[in-house]
Parts: C-alpha cells; structure tokens; sequence
C-alpha cells in the first residue's frame, strides 16, 4: 500500500534556500514528497487525493539533532553549575556505573519524545547500551543513527572492549537495510581510545562503508592531554591514523586553529556543533562562522540532556546564531538561513540521510508542524525568524516521518507519553537512592 | 472581601535563596501571601479554608521582567541579522513614525499574554502612547512599572518634549496610589536626550519620588558618542548631571569599566541586564558576574521582542547563565540560584515593589505554575534546575498577580488571548504595507 495524500498549511517553508510558501501544500506518496505548491493549484490538479489541512501552522523540514546522548535524560538537571571534572567523577560515572539497559531504553523514550515536541525528526546518538535505544527508535517511529560507545576500559554496556566492536559489528550487519536506522561506529573520545582502539574501530567503520562518530577537540583541556600524550592535537591525531575523511562526523570542535578548520574542510569532515552544552560545560564556543566559510559541514546537537538541560533544536539554532553575533559584535553573522541549514539539510547529510532535511519531490516525507496560535509567534512578518528566533519546544504540535505522523495535534501517537515519563520517574528515583548512599 | 485559600502543588520554590518544598502550601488572603509550609501541615491548621490543589506543578515566584517595550511585539520578526543602524533607521524609525495608540494597545496586549505563558508577573516597559500600554496592565491585571519614551525630538506619542514631561507628570499624579502600576521617568538614552532634557526629566522625578529608567552604556559607539561629544562616558555623564542614585534603573550596561561598576555599586543604581537582545544586536556581553561581585543590584529583561524575539523570561534567565560560564570557561559562574535572583527578587526591588519577588508571609500573591507533566521537565532531580536550565515560555500553565489567577489551567482569564492576536495580525497586515510603500 503506498498511501497518497495532500498536506496543505496557511505556511509552508520547503527548505533553507528557498522562499515560505502562503497555502503551500505537499502531495505524499508513500514514505516520500512527490510534489509540492500552492495549495489551489495542487488540490485542483489531485481533485480525488484527500487533503489533510493544519490551518493556521507552518509545515518545515524536520530537524536533525546531529550530536547526543537521548538517554541523559535521566540525569536532567541532577546536576549543574559545576567544574566538567567534579560533574562526570562524582554525579555522572559512578551512576553510569550503574547503568542497565531498562534506563536505557525509558531515558531514550523520554528523549524521543522531548525531541518531537521540538520538531526533531532524526538525531544521532552515542551511549551504553545502544540496542536499547535501537529498540526505542524502531518502536517510535523516528529516524536516526546510533552507536554503541566504545573505549578502552570496560563498558557498563557490553564489558571488555572487543565485545563492543563486535556488537559494533552486529549491528552494522542487522541493521544494514533499515530506512530509518544507520548504524555509527563510536569510539567515544581521543583520550579514551588509544590509538590501537581506534584503528580497530576505523578497520570496522571501512568494511561496512559505515560513518564514524567521535567527540573531538571539545576542551582545551582535551587538547592538551593529546599534545602532551601524543605530541600533536586531536585533529593532527586523527590524521595520523587516517581517520580523516568524509565519513568522519565529529561532535563540538571548539578548539581549532585555522589549519585544523581548513584540514576538516579539505577531508570533508562533518561537524555537529553544540553551543548549548559547550557554553553551560564552560568550553567555550567554536568558530562556526569560520567553518562555514571555509566549507566545512556544520551541523546542530544539542548534545546530551544532562549538560544542556533540553533536547530543544529550535532553541539550539537561536543560542547558535546570537551567540556568534555577540561575541563579533556583528548582528549580520550567522544569519537565520545559515542555522536553519545546519539544522536540517546539513545535518541529514551528516548522519547519512541525504534524501531528507529538504521539503522537495523524491525527499522523505520528514516534516514538523509549527501552531501559530500562539502570542510568541505572532505577528508573521517572516516565517524563518519565527523558526529560528522565536519558537521553542511545545510549540511543535505535529511531526512525521517517512510519511507517518508521530505526533499530531499535540499527541504522540506511536507510544505512551504518560507512562515514558512514570517509568522516568522511577528510574531517576533509583538514581538519586544511588547518589544519596555515596554521600 | 477578602478571600482567603491555600494554594498546594507538588513542588514549592519559595525563593531564590530558600530550598525547594515537597507537597508544600501557601495561605493566601486578599492579595498577599500570608503563611507558608508543608501541605498537609496547613491543610490540618485549617479545615475550613478551601485548598486548591494545582497537582503535578511547580509554584515558583512570579518573574520580573525588567526592561521591555512590550509592544514591539508588533515587529516581531520583521527584520533581523541587521547592523543596528540598518534595523533601526530603515525598518524600526520609519514604521514608528506611523506609530498609533491602537498598535500599542494590541500590542501590549499581545505582550502581556506572551509574558504570562513564561511566568511573568510584573515587567518594566518605556515606549511611546504609553497611557496605553498602562490601559493594558489595567484591563489585563498584571503588575508594572511604565513610562513613557522621552527624547529631544518630537515624539509620534505626545508631540514636543514639553508635552511629554506634562504627560509623565500626569501619569504619576493619576497612578500615586495604584497597587500594581509604578509610573517611572523614561529619557531614552544619554544620545537622544540633552543634558537640559535630562535635568528637567530629574526634576520631575525628584519632585514625585519617582525612578528613572534610562538605556545606558548599550554599546560601544553609545560611548564613543558620549566621549565625543561631552568629554566622559555615558556613566560619568549622568554622575556629573546628578542623576547617578538608588532611584536610577538602567538598562543594559554592557559597556562598563571597573570604575564604573564600583561607582554602580556604591550608588545602589539596579542595572537590567538584557543577555538575548545584546547578543542579537552586536552589542556585545555585559560583566555580569563582576557586577554581582561589586554589589550592583542586577535584574533581568528581554528588551523589546523586535531584538530578541521574545519575551520568555525563562529562557532569559538560562541565556544570562549559559553565556558566562562559556565565555569565562567555567561552568561555575553565575549559577542557578544567582540568575533566580537577578529574575525575582531583585527585579521586583529595582521596579519600586520591594514585596515581590518572594513567597512569604506579608508578600503578595505573585506566582506562577509550571506544569512538571512534560517531557522537557522529567525528571524532577532539581526544581530550580528545572526552572532555570530547561523551563520555557509555554512550560507555566497558571500565572496569579496580587491573589487573582490571570492564567489558569493554559487559559488567560482576564482579557480574549484569540482577539487580541487577531489584532496584531491585523496591524502587521497594515506594518507590512508601510514597508512595501517604502521599497
């Protein structure tokens, strides 16, 4: 069955580069966009297609959240104001000791959730027991890539290292047809993989043509323990083990010089941007500006919930480009357009989806429905600065994916919201029994 | 009459410097707060006063919004990634030279609504036909502190400056005794106002004990502009004039010395800090943590949603924390509770309602609900984290101003959210074609 139907708003933005649409309509068929227009036009052309109208809404791309850890929801907020080293020894390691699968998979709901209210219809994720988060994308109904975290030492997840590339392995294997999963190979950092791990990692990565994902040059910190371990920084590092190249996707990025911008541009290097967490970890903010000139693909995280405190996208693209006007003091700098690109187009080529983040025939029917009802979204001068500037989580009352809506008129349709948010409750009471019997 | 009631929820913030309360309780009688504790403790201390029971919500202090031009909602969105001057003199000037009552009654309008669904009780507004926007906090029952916009040039509002200073002169004679609205001196900025303008604005705010609210130190060409033309800079300047003391509130104060900042202190002048609208215009970060340090009394605004683009008090508050610790790299900066306070208590105390800002007994009834059933609000490790770090415009789902519920359950019970919306679209509709006449 290929299911056709017309979608038809007051607004419509097809995608970064392109002009809103007044009573845009798309016709689906399928999973796909076969055409889009106004509205008039494409319900005379298909008289006999039914029409679904969402009124007074604005039908975009959905957003792509190219970094994260979804299952942090858990630890929201259990935590802040912090130096990053106190944060992860005595809050986040010692309870991700105790990490097990059924945290897993109920964090990663609660995400999936959060994330649709925000418009999110795909994201990239690196965490411990990464099936279970598997398991919850293909349930919901959302799209993603996701990878098991790797590193040297032993993983609450799946113990001693080489069980993790081969679970690594597997799941390249199992999923390898999936239209909506693509599975990542995650070696989790340059100071928690040797370069031996690493070169495992990148042998499986090359066998299955699979994208690698690693956090990179987030901290100065992180870059002075690479200088001082292995005499050169963390790009120069991946370099040397010939881990630059366009299927590297590397997450933060703070910390380049303007050979390391180029070199990543050059590889065609991808880079998920996460302003959010890099400025509440204090690391600082990175050069996007400079990236973008120079050709780099950069995308959009918010990165996990533990270090943010949300999985909002809207809000991310706003922190994006206020935060470089700013800081250069120049309100012309990463402009509206730019942050919304990176929110969607850039960061579905990123995870490997290059038929979505754009609103356009023979792309996947990805798409987020913004209410206008709404006094923060009134007036409408221009669609794009309400996307970007100022909607947030909660005014997304409908997403779809692949042709299927997820969330409509305000309710998840493809699970129980109430009882994700019960089963959090629960896990992050186990949570704080943990944090109390340490102190 | 005086109504009396208690008010439960699962969670009570009391204050920023109080901790949280589980299941707590608020007496309240008229419009004040008059006991406060555990639920079941004042539940068993009065049968017979009716409770109402908000659930699964924070109760929180109601936010201050401390410097706004509220009904510039009117603009939202019609030009961004300008320089200022571009923004200002080909969009901003030329549409506020058509400016007229009914577009800042709407508008206001507007603005109060949007401010409620972020939890705001009380805001600072300058702007022009100000009597309207007073007319709004009337109707709509919100508090304030408002004036109107005073500048050399004649002004759309009243005509010349004389007219302008008869009309704040007015103001404060007809408002002395209101509960919930503070009239204020508004001379614009040490660039629009002469020294002569600004002596007589102080006489006038002498002769009525009323506080003066001015743009200061915005920018680096504010400065410059300063130092040219009266040989100091702007905080020098209205030293020498004699307006520098505790009844002076201004904002921005992104350009300050360390000499400034102590002279700030030392004169017990509040400073609104307004993170958002600095970032999105170029201007830049102010010091904020030093100011804190020094003792400067430091409250929060959004400034006017055409530079920002919202008046989401919440999301302020989480900017203003965010940016210092990423610029400073350290997560510790300006923590939570610190940016609570900058957004209750002391902007309650700046805007002349030194009984706001808290819940406690013999402080009115200002507060806001936070609905915790979402999924960007679970788990529930931290309320103030919540609030701060993850809580956004559209998260309150019950705002009460002096003992009246003005939101209630998402619904605005004092004034037609729906029309009031019609309104502005219409008057965009109108904004709009003033600018296509001009281009």
């Amino acid at each position: 069955m290929s299911k056709e139907f017309l979608l038809t708003a007051a607004w419509l933005f097809p995608a970064w580069d392109t002009e809103p649409l007044r009573e845009g309509a798309l016709l689906i068929q399928g999973t796909q966009i076969v055409e889009i227009g106004p509205a008039g036009e494409l319900k005379s052309k298909y008289p006999f297609v039914p029409t679904e109208d969402l009124g007074q809404a604005l039908i975009f791309p959905g957003l792509v959240n190219a970094h994260t850890h979804a299952s942090m929801t858990i630890f929201r907020g259990l935590a802040d104001d912090l130096p990053l080293m106190t944060w992860l020894q005595e809050y986040i390691f010692p309870v991700e000791s105790h990490l097990k699968a059924e945290w897993v998979y109920w964090g990663a709901k609660l995400a999936v959730a959060e994330m649709l209210r925000s418009g999110v219809t795909c994201f990239c994720d690196m965490y411990l027991f990464e099936p279970w988060v598997i398991r919850v994308v293909e349930e919901t109904g959302v799209r993603a890539a996701l990878g098991e975290g790797l590193f040297d030492f032993p993983s609450p997840g799946y113990g001693p290292l080489e069980a993790g590339l081969a679970l690594t392995e597997d799941l390249l294997k199992g999923y390898e047809k999936h239209p909506r999963i693509n599975i990542i190979v995650c070696p989790h950092a340059v100071y928690t993989c040797s370069p031996e791990t690493l070169k495992k990692v990148w042998e499986i990565a090359e066998r299955h043509d699979a994208l690698v994902h690693i956090h990179l040059s987030e901290t100065k910190e992180e870059v002075k323990q690479c200088l001082e371990r292995y005499g050169r920084r963390p790009v120069a590092h991946l370099r040397e083990l010939g881990l630059l190249n366009e299927n590297l996707h590397v997450a933060h990025a703070v910390e380049l010089t303007e050979e390391e911008i180029e070199l990543l541009a050059e590889r065609k290097v991808s880079v998920a941007h996460c302003p959010e967490s890099n400025l509440k970890l204090g690391s600082g903010v990175a050069r996007v500006p400079e990236m973008v000139a120079a050709g780099v693909r950069v995308t959009l995280g918010t990165d996990g919930p533990a270090s943010n405190n949300d999985l909002d996208l809207l809000s991310e693209m706003r922190t994006a480009a206020l935060i470089q006007k700013g800081l250069r003091r120049d309100p012309t700098v990463l402009p509206a357009q730019e942050v919304f690109r990176m929110a969607t187009e850039e960061g579905a080529k990123a995870l490997g989806f290059p038929r979505c983040g754009r609103l356009e025939p023979g792309f996947e029917a990805d798409l987020a429905v913004l209410d206008l009802l709404r006094p923060d979204l009134t007036p409408i001068h221009d669609p794009l600065s309400l996307l970007v500037y100022s909607a947030r989580a909660g005014a997304v009352s409908g997403v779809m994916v692949a042709g299927r809506w997820l969330l409509r008129e305000g309710q998840i349709l493809t699970f129980d919201e109430a009882e994700t948010r019960e089963r959090v409750l629960a896990v992050a009471r186990e949570i704080q029994d943990l944090v109390k019997s340490r102190s």
